[in-house]
């Protein structure tokens, strides 16, 4: 089924985004002086087939999934976490995505896909893959060829509705103890690099850990080495579920053409391997902040993407989605509203 | 005057950054996670005396000048679009600025310090320093060392009424034919720097004019070497009316505790005076985006102050400011309302 409908990804309207361009040429300023918020709206009409556009309808989607690399010793914080935080996402609702989603006028959509002993809640979308999250995966696979396919196609149905009910853009947020260890493994083995320098602190180990981290993806990579052929055996062998859903929705963006937003280095290792499936999804795709992760910068250069936003974060949730998602509309804003020589 | 309101600055308040600091490190995320938001708003607690902000009310001062140093052939765009847009910014509202502070909920004051052949408008405060502009400052001084002072002054009084009246951040923004050439010498100036590499093509020179531009401010930087001793002779000799005005925006910004946000490459070359004037006015400012014009990167850095942006924009007006200020109500949403690891 994935290959089909990776096949039915269509390129960019080059019409439309010609007529974009061509109109931004005749507002009163320097031509292309208003950079990356041009670019901005020139890809937006070349996704929808229309030069101008709005984006009210937004949304931020966010996976929650524990890792069974979680027992190797790379991350700092109690696995229990990833439910803590799932649970004041939904119930409380004062995490830093929760505040920044209502600044960008996102709704939050929140996704149990495999976390340990976590029970359903009403505003959390309960579809557990694994009940106890991914293999560890220095040992096995981190989950079977067959259910990282089903996971990737639950991304892209997962678009396919939003489209259907008028969502204008999506954003890609995480929560998971450990989650960073097989982002950057998945990284790694798409960019066949083996330098560890790729390899972050994540949410901030000390040195020993971080140490014991870089070993970890280095093995991993080594005891998969035979199998990391393609993307879905890459996230079948070192890959989350988290990763697994996202790289769907980066798939499905560009089938359904919907933009969606890169968030930081779990959301970009997904985004590498959809772009490597077939690299017409990368037009679909906007990068919003640079993380402060090392793998991420080698992700967005591969894919020619250059985040807008600069500001040393790192929590991940979708939060650099959120603060992205104003940018965007200042920039449809602009070519929708801005007068020309004409008139002046 | 000048001096004397200098040595008024106070650093910024210790204890309440610590506090906010402190609060932030409870917060339901890796310490730091959140990156410059932290920093943002422990710079705002430190200007405030407050842990906790709102910057509900926002202005964008547009400083629209003309510039002898215009004859010199160093801008493509005829002299009378500064009035033009000007009147685009006033009349029509339509223009880059209008529809950015817009989208931020800022509200736009026009100042009109010399614009040449301008007539008084109901939307523009009309405060003309020189009806014609400054002088060529390849022949003599752009204005007296009297009237810099003025302009600065001017500057300064500007923050202390917008203080009384309540406004909780400036953004410094300016219109005028020909002015990234003053702002690039000034920077020069300042940085004792004969690099012609700082020069930059403005809003879109040819390679003609781009050759004659670098000619021209260094060959104003070697006429009044001898004068270039301080910021006020520098303004005096190689500013323009734009420049001065901000610059006392920014010595205003430190003396009554309102953040300045800086623009483009006009902008930090006030701010960069101001800074040499006293290096206390540096923590009251924030850098926006980071300009394409090649000498914004030197200014920026001798600050040691980071843009959030990287847009690639460079069409000035206040627009970086703008965009930026809706990452400052994201900082601040942040500080006021995220939930701590205590409650969890």
């Amino acid at each position: 089924m994935i290959q089909d409908i990776l096949q039915n990804i269509q390129p960019l309207n080059a019409k439309t985004m010609k007529q974009a361009r061509e109109l931004q040429a005749k507002f009163i300023k320097p031509i292309g002086s208003l950079g990356e918020l041009e670019e901005i709206s020139i890809r937006f009409a070349g996704i929808t087939g229309k030069i101008k556009n709005i984006a009210p309808r937004k949304i931020v989607c966010l996976f929650g999934s524990d890792h069974g690399i979680y027992e190797a010793g790379v991350c700092s914080s109690p696995q229990d976490f990833t439910g803590r935080l799932m649970n004041a996402y939904a119930t409380n609702q004062n995490a830093g995505i929760n505040i920044l989603a209502r600044q960008a006028g996102a709704e939050l959509r929140l996704y149990d896909l495999g976390i340990k002993n976590f029970a359903p809640h009403e505003n959390i979308i309960t579809h557990k893959f694994l009940h106890e999250g991914t293999n560890n995966f220095l040992k096995e696979r981190a989950m079977s060829y067959e259910l990282a396919e089903k996971v990737i196609e639950f991304g892209i149905n997962l678009v396919r509705e939003a489209k259907s009910n008028g969502i204008d853009i999506i954003g890609t947020g995480e929560v998971g103890m450990a989650n960073t260890t097989p982002a950057c493994a998945c990284i790694m083995a798409a960019l066949k690099s083996r330098n560890e320098n790729l390899v972050g602190r994540g949410a901030g180990l000390n040195d020993e850990a971080f140490a014991r981290k870089k070993c970890v993806v280095l093995k991993a990579l080594d005891f998969h080495k035979d199998s990391l052929t393609d993307p879905v055996n890459i996230l079948s062998c070192v890959g989350g579920l988290d990763i697994a859903a996202m790289t769907g929705v980066f798939i499905g963006g560009a089938v359904y053409r919907v933009p969606v937003v890169i968030d930081g280095v779990i959301s970009i290792a997904a985004a590498l391997l959809a772009y490597q499936l077939n690299p017409l999804t990368r037009d679909y795709m906007f990068a919003s902040h640079e993380s402060a992760e090392p793998a991420y910068k080698y992700a967005a250069n591969v894919m020619n993407l250059t985040p807008a936003l600069k500001l040393s974060m790192r929590l991940g949730e979708g939060t650099g989605c959120a603060i992205f998602m104003q940018i965007i509309d200042s920039a449809l804003a602009i070519i929708n509203n801005m007068g020309t020589f004409d008139e002046l």
